[in-house]
């Protein structure tokens, strides 16, 4: 494993001696869609570019500025010798007849950033998700003994996990537990987009039937990702949150959590 | 522990029985700045509205909103018969001569949402923090047997993470190791916000000289949130990243991660 591959050497001091260590990369990235910035999100890039890609893309899905990858035209690091770090700012280019349209992404700044309604709930928060995603046609739960498997699986794709320890972890398997794609970050939601970006870009999306896997705890925004992108199930190592759980049960997605072998929350 | 108490009690399966539970609760608190929204926060409501009222102070100092006590002429939850949710929405009105003024939140809000320079990078970013609090004038390293006994002080007044394993911890201590104050959110962010903002609405702040303990890792914000609040040592009982290394070493602040017992990382 080596320098730039989402790790960084550095020099600790650890019961008294000096020793060379490696930390998760965390650094900038920068959406700018159509030439208006979007967001800046704090990520581990890459081991390549295409990762940057797959986050930036599944970031415009589950925050529903993009339906699919119809709706985009351009994705690409900004290339530019002027700017030496260009590699950190993700050019978006919509496509014009699609979907997409500037409401959208008016939208979605707003739902980024505040709401427009007093008296906010967890009840407005969900069905706000609703109006872009309405539930899933009915819950499909999984077989205990695959929900059982899973985090080991996903750990099994994790490179970077156990060199620095720093690191969320997300995969997508298939029903029957094939795996699709796995990803890494040192944010838990970027982990999950990268994965939803990268099932994009290869045209499999929307993700019907899917499987996501979390090394992580499950909170709303997990489970928000998880419903835009028409994901069944989720299944977490970590605890999940009251309204992760809500949001679960009224869009009909299949919620594991506290995953530790064959011991875990389902959630009905 | 009593619904309503930062929980909420659900149905589980579990080992193929029915069982009751209970799940951190998450919530979306809204921030008004002078009748304006800033930010949407999922937070972990209670024990009282006070806990919302130090999480919302402190953010504003964190994100540079405010210099201090003295920026605030009002901090109060949405009391309105009409809203059912006012609880949910915390009011803040600026003191009319201080520092706080409409461009600080113009460019909060410009920080937390979007940059406006291309080619983002890691020491950009660290600059921008510069520009709002400058490094503190040299570190101050912490006797090794602080460091370790710290993270399970902080265990020790974290009443709410047994029952739901969802929970982060953060803890301010005074150089002598007492324990100022602690607190604990869905949000490991919303909880060092909690303990800033509670010294500061009771007027020791800034925090000059003091430690703060996080149960989580330590990323880039915290460390951020750190310097704004000038905190002198960051111990996280998780990993640090490569951009919260760096931010500490360049701004001066102690840091100590993967604090487990005797054995940690003192980043130099």
């Amino acid at each position: 494993m080596s320098e730039g591959d989402g790790i960084r050497k550095v020099r600790l001091v650890r019961s008294g001696a000096v020793v060379d260590d490696v930390l998760v990369a965390e650094e900038p990235v920068e959406i700018r869609v159509d030439g208006r910035p979007l967001a800046v999100l704090m990520r581990t890039p890459g081991p390549t570019a295409q990762e940057d890609l797959d986050l930036v893309a599944g970031f415009l899905a589950t925050e529903g500025v993009i339906d699919g990858a119809d709706d985009l035209a351009g994705l690409s690091t900004c290339v530019d010798p002027n700017r030496p770090n260009g590699a950190n700012v993700v050019l978006v280019r919509l496509a014009a007849g699609a979907k997409a349209k500037p409401e959208r992404f008016d939208r979605a700044q707003r739902n980024l950033y505040a709401s427009s309604s007093c008296g906010l709930c967890g009840k407005a928060s969900i069905d706000r998700v609703f109006l872009q995603a309405p539930p899933l046609e009915a819950r499909v739960d999984l077989a205990d003994d695959l929900v059982s498997t899973l985090p080991d699986r996903l750990r099994a794709v994790q490179p970077r996990f156990d060199a620095t320890g720093g690191l969320h972890g997300a995969a997508l398997f298939d029903a029957a537990g094939g795996l699709l794609t796995a990803a890494e970050d040192v944010g838990r939601h970027n982990a999950v987009d990268k994965v939803i970006g990268r099932q994009l870009r290869a045209d499999a999306y929307p993700l019907d039937g899917t499987v996501l896997v979390v090394s992580s705890r499950a909170g709303f925004e997990i489970l928000q990702k998880a419903l835009m992108a028409r994901i069944s199930a989720v299944v977490a190592v970590g605890a999940a949150s009251s309204l992760a759980h809500e949001l679960a049960m009224a869009g009909n997605i299949a919620l594991y959590s506290f995953v530790r072998g064959s011991r875990f929350n389902a959630h009905r």
